[in-house]
């Protein structure tokens, strides 16, 4: 992508996973996950929480990946048998599933004072055709690649662990920046500065996060753009701006 | 849907706002709807989180207003103009947007004794053409029902509060029950008997969601069923199956 150095990249991800449906559990991995993609340049531009079913999983990544440079999944690729997601993938891109032999050989390696590789633990060796592999230093069972999705663990610990690994591998374009305001104002009253001041600094967007807390009402203001310059043009004018509208600005937020 | 007390019932979540694509800000009203949800006999079934970009707020409402009983929204229906999901659902529906007179009349109550109703404020009392309001005991601003649409903040102590003003007003079936046993054993020893035992009891599902603390690993196994017999029977036969695999089952989860 040379010369095209402002291309926005994009990252889509499908959480995989009943329990996430289920109110069960808190998915962690999103944030998590959108925060590491900033620092490579990349956007999180859409996420899906499906449910561990097939043709439901087929379909978001389907969607997903025509539209993205890069998708990323969560959950679905322990040893049991609700983990679903690489015959998902697998149908997805029209490939079977077959056993990686180097996924085979660290199960081999990390079972090996762990009980051994049973039938249900060569489950995660499993890969749709043609993926490699991204390294887990947690618990052995690898992430999988294939084209432009990359499958992850469901366990944020792991997940986590998977994006270092992941580190310095993907192309992106300029980190997305962002610096917020804090201020004990309710955000109706500066519905007209916000907009105004968006609309002076070119490729700024400003988000207007309003919370309740102590008795009072205020907001966090979060100036987000890829250029540090018109970034902190645009910072400087919202201070200014709400200094006018007799609040005292925190720079951080609130 | 007399006489079709077995239907499953299903909702669909779209999130809304860039903060929750940035990372900024955890997501916390998908599993607090979720957990609702299942009270009312409805079952989440799917979830999008969006950008603040109105044609693809339109295309998630659309497609998963057609295909689930319900659909909810959370974020941006706000007095800023960040806040544009109002004008994406009115969009979605191809109906106008149009002052709607009750909240026009709530709001300036609210705001009579908080600085009086401004323009920017009065952007809470749009709605979509046709529409009913949620009514919000927290702050004014009440959300918003279009056919089978039920908008609602970004804020989750406000969303909690409209869940809770829509108590008893959505038709559902069973309730999703559901038992957890956590075990201090790796779910790939077990694989087997989670697989064996959902298969004999007939609409009973197993999540099997493992975890690694203090040094060792262990899983909790979630059984889901809306028949509490059928479901008894199933958590019976997987804890006398964990006891036959060495382990002492918890009831209630690790």
């Amino acid at each position: 992508m040379a010369g095209n150095e402002n291309r926005i990249w994009t990252a889509a991800l499908v959480i995989i996973g009943d329990e996430i449906l289920s109110g069960r559990t808190q998915d962690a991995n999103l944030s998590a996950l959108a925060k590491w993609l900033n620092i490579q340049g990349i956007r999180l531009a859409e996420a899906r929480v499906v449910p561990d079913v097939q043709e439901q999983i087929v379909e978001a990544v389907n969607a997903l990946r025509a539209r993205n440079d890069y998708v990323f999944t969560t959950g679905g690729i322990g040893p049991t048998h609700d983990d679903i997601s690489v015959d998902a993938v697998a149908a997805a891109f029209g490939v079977p599933v077959v056993i990686h032999p180097r996924a085979r050989e660290v199960l081999e390696d990390y079972y090996a004072t762990r009980g051994g590789l049973n039938e249900a633990r060569l489950r995660m060796a499993r890969v749709p055709e043609g993926a490699e592999l991204i390294e887990n230093r947690v618990s052995g069972a690898p992430g999988i690649k294939i084209g432009n999705v990359y499958m992850m663990a469901g366990v944020p610990r792991i997940a986590v662990q998977m994006m270092d690994s992941l580190e310095g591998t993907l192309e992106g374009g300029l980190p997305l920046l962002s610096q917020t305001l804090g201020a004990w104002i309710a955000e109706s009253e500066v519905a007209d500065l916000l907009r105004e001041t968006e609309r002076r600094f070119e490729g700024c967007q400003i988000g207007s996060y309003p919370f309740f807390r102590e008795g009072r009402v205020g907001a966090n203001f979060v100036v987000r753009s890829t250029d540090a310059h018109v970034m902190a043009e645009c910072v400087k004018a919202l201070f200014d701006g709400l200094i006018a509208a007799g609040s005292q600005p925190v720079s951080g937020g609130i």
